[in-house]
């Protein structure tokens, strides 16, 4: 057995640690350690999945973050778009290419913050693979959630007239990649957005419970790209308030010294937050308490395209065009 | 747009072509293109899960394989973990990390072995990813399979006096590997062993129908280490006749001048095929049509470990232990 084989677990007793780790959960009949989980599914509710790659340099670097943190942010980034159906997230697997730099205690650390999320969530880590990587690290991640038969929110049913609402801020993430791109620290609340970004499981499950959204996805790819998968999927167009896009103290302070920041907030891509549209025009007025804050940012209608509308009545030209990670801003 | 990118479909337009490829399946209420897609369970059916991760050059090599084997191979090593618990397939997922020099026409041929695979397993290509990749070619698998309630062959399930059995052949593919590693070209049954595995999803779901089988694994590490997971699973030990392991005429032929092949039957890995322990002694002797053919090669005692006995009655000792891709035998 060479050094290196010492200095790592073997594959059995990481698997064991890892099953020490997740936890349980009433719909799991068998987790780790077998050939396949065995789950059952309540029998008014549907299956949904999705699943990922991560790979180091073109997803995450790690000079940048903590292996806890990547291990958070890949499983929340999977998890949104559970949330993006309005779905409960039930069970995850992660797959592990490890190059022979990272250690036990590396992917230890890395697995803890994937199951810290995975709980967060109310699921669970039932099964994934790790192997070696002669090249970057790659994690590969799978969710399974569930849904009442038939009320999943999907991209294809906005209607002309609905109103366009997004969760939380935009363009938060952008602005702290901007700054890690530069070489420059992100303040603590941007750096956050970036590394540790919160599904928005709540808001979605509320939204189905309530029957208010008529489609719904995750920003991931940046507003502009995402809402164009709504309106495409649903055969209508949009027009957007371009002062209406909810931004951040943060964010807004830059903005306000560099106007061209919008364009992070519509194409910046990794906001994580829920865009839907509803035929309800005055939702965030409504005395709720919303799991996070919403915003009307805008309006379904049945002319093609997208419309980014400014105060003074003309249309905004975003010069960004859809979202590459680390290609900058 | 450079001419790397002129070379590449976008995106949208390879999830477009893979979803007119992917074919569809009654249990599929969405498939590609949304957040998740969405799938419906029978009431009756419980739901079975893998997940795998295949990396260039510690799974495979591309200078061993077509892309269209590689894809089918991709596929049926993890539909054998459904076979393996005597499931029916019925949705696969795959994640490619893509290095520059995988072009357009390289993805499609990959993906085309993958979805020809899935569809002979009567399962749908429901979704995935794809990424660029700094490093080798990457491959995330995920494969979802049901099966009736409380009817999934386990790996704990062996009872003292059981008979031990395996399908088809052992230690083809290993000696495919072999020779491929020693700048030799397999015969042809030894390379289709090795590149194009089939799962062996009728014999799994004929015994799951038949109640045979008391506990079930695919041998993908090697028979030890595999039939060791069900004693260790089970808390039982086991007895395996060295002469009986079920070998192919081009194997038994370079064994006639080689005994110290048994140990890539032993411990060769990649066979894909399952082994199950079942309280009849003569089950292939049944009148029946097996799908696979199907070999009693021991059974379960009481004392714990494994030992295997050749005809004069004296134990054999494997010179190889567990299973590692290219380590050579």
């Amino acid at each position: 057995m060479t050094e290196q084989q010492n200095r790592r677990l073997g594959e059995f007793e990481l698997i064991e640690w890892i099953r020490e780790q997740a936890g349980t959960g009433t719909h799991l009949t068998l987790g780790i350690g077998d050939d396949c989980c065995i789950q059952r599914l309540a029998p008014d509710q549907e299956l949904l999945t999705t699943t990922d790659l991560l790979i180091e340099d073109v997803h995450f670097k790690r000079q940048w973050t903590s292996l806890y943190d990547l291990g958070r942010k890949a499983a929340a980034v999977n998890l949104s778009d559970i949330a993006a159906m309005g779905g409960q997230p039930l069970s995850l697997y992660l797959g592990i290419g490890r190059p022979t730099t990272l250690d036990d205690s590396q992917v230890k650390e890395l697995l803890s913050g994937f199951i810290y999320q995975t709980r967060l969530a109310g699921a669970v880590l039932v099964g994934g693979d790790t192997c070696g990587s002669p090249g970057p690290l790659m994690l590969s991640v799978t969710v399974e959630g569930s849904i009442p038969c038939g009320c999943a929110l999907r991209r294809d049913g906005a209607r002309v007239g609905d109103s366009i609402y997004v969760s939380g801020t935009l363009g938060d993430s952008a602005l702290g990649l901007k700054h890690l791109l530069a070489g420059k620290e992100p303040s603590a609340d941007l750096a956050a957005r970036f590394h540790t970004p919160e599904p928005r499981l709540e808001l979605g499950q509320w939204l189905v419970a309530e029957g208010l959204a008529t489609a719904m996805l995750d920003v991931s790819d940046g507003l502009i790209s995402d809402l164009g998968h709504i309106l495409q999927s649903s055969a209508v167009g949009a027009e957007i308030a371009l002062e209406r896009l909810p931004l951040s103290a943060a964010f807004a302070r830059e903005l306000a010294a560099d106007r061209a920041l919008y364009d992070l907030a519509l194409a910046g891509g990794e906001d994580y937050e829920l865009l839907f549209t509803a035929a309800d025009s005055g939702l965030e007025q409504r005395n709720v308490e919303f799991p996070v804050p919403i915003t009307r940012i805008g309006r379904i209608c049945a002319e093609p395209g997208l419309r980014i509308v400014q105060a003074d009545g003309t249309a905004y030209t975003c010069s960004k065009h859809g979202f590459d990670h680390f290609a900058g801003s």
